[in-house]
């Protein structure tokens, strides 16, 4: 993602608390409070400007969702899609997914979505990744029982990776594809990475793992 | 495997009950019988024309190879590589893998190796496949506690599925290349087919899980 310094973007963000929560701590083991409807909620980490989770919220209003991004420079651009869209099942978070449950509690989350999580390739990097077992842990402790992580990338040493941390942390493989716009699936929404990269004419790998408490 | 039929196959196996076994239900519990040394026993399962398992027992002395082939038009093959090279550690089984518990009991194998294996990619074939879970039930049969399987493949849709069926299984993916011959993985003793896919450009995967016990 690249980031520009965007000084007016934490102003954007917090001139819109009906997209962007304001004070997430408030709404721990209670985030139906945020929603119009008390219907399951997925969340996706490190959602960039907003494209997936966008049309995944459109395409399923009984759905809850939330974006959750690191950078205001960044998240600010899926505040603009959201303020286009004006989706009542959708929220925008400005946070650091290493804190989540700061913000969420056991079984408050039915589903993660990571699409493109940063690769961090070297090694002594390992538990900057998103599915890093400290991570897995994370998710499990927001995650109702048999919750499920669904990820996608282009990189084929992340998804390697990804694929042993899950084994090791025992998690199901319930699903996997190593040419996802290849498999016929139907109904997938792009992230901004996706289609970058599928036009490149790389491949996509894609899984869908479950917890199996 | 192209299979010509070849009625002198099964005689020339018999003539060379030093490389083929002949009475394998005779060894169950006491393989190392059948070889100079007592060391730990590898098998391959689906072995063609050999190339793979008589590299394998030349370049690794001290471990016990057996090489087994369902068709005797392609052990024939194997065989006559073995006379050539003469080895001491590798032996040659006809028979087919489904009744592997026939020869082997608990504790004699410390590894399995499949090799390309046949896809089987329609559904109703799935119990064909060596990956399907009655497969992992009998490796675990004759399997010292925490052996392996080693696993290449070209083929897409049969690494996708035995990757789900190792997970449900419970064995843990300790490794996974999705383009094996650019990993930098040193050693590599090619089979048949990988040689002939990798000349066409197509991609190897590679996987070795473990089981828990
Ligand atoms: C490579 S981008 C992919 C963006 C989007 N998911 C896509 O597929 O187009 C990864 C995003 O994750 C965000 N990110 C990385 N680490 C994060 C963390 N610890 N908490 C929240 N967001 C994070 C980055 O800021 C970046 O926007
Ligand atoms: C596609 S070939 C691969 C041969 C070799 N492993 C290679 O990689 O070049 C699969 C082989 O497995 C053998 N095979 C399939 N099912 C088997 C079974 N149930 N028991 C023993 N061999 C089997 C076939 O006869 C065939 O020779």
């Amino acid at each position: 993602m690249r980031l520009r310094h965007k000084p007016w973007a934490k102003e954007k963000l917090e001139q819109h608390p009906q997209y962007v929560v304001a004070e997430p701590e408030n709404l721990k083991g209670k985030w139906h409070e945020a929603f119009e409807k008390d219907q399951p909620l997925h969340i996706e980490v490190g959602t960039g400007k907003g494209q997936f989770v966008t049309g995944m919220a459109k395409a399923n209003p009984d759905i809850n969702y939330i974006g959750i991004e690191l950078y205001d420079s960044v998240i600010v651009a899926a505040l603009d899609r959201l303020i286009e869209a004006d989706l009542p099942n959708l929220k925008l978070l400005n946070v650091n997914a290493a804190e989540l449950d700061k913000y969420f509690t056991k079984n408050d989350v039915d589903r993660i979505y990571l699409n493109f999580s940063d690769p961090w390739p070297k090694t002594r990097h390992e538990k900057r990744r998103l599915t890093y077992k400290d991570f897995l842990k994370l998710y499990e402790n927001i995650l109702v029982d048999g919750g499920e992580i669904h990820f996608k990338t282009d990189n084929q040493g992340l998804f390697e990776y990804s694929l042993m941390s899950f084994s090791a942390y025992g998690l199901l493989l319930k699903y996997v594809s190593l040419d996802f716009h290849k498999s016929g699936y139907e109904g997938n929404i792009m992230t901004e990475y996706e289609q970058k990269f599928s036009e490149r004419g790389q491949r996509i790998y894609r899984c869908e793992v479950k917890y199996q408490n």
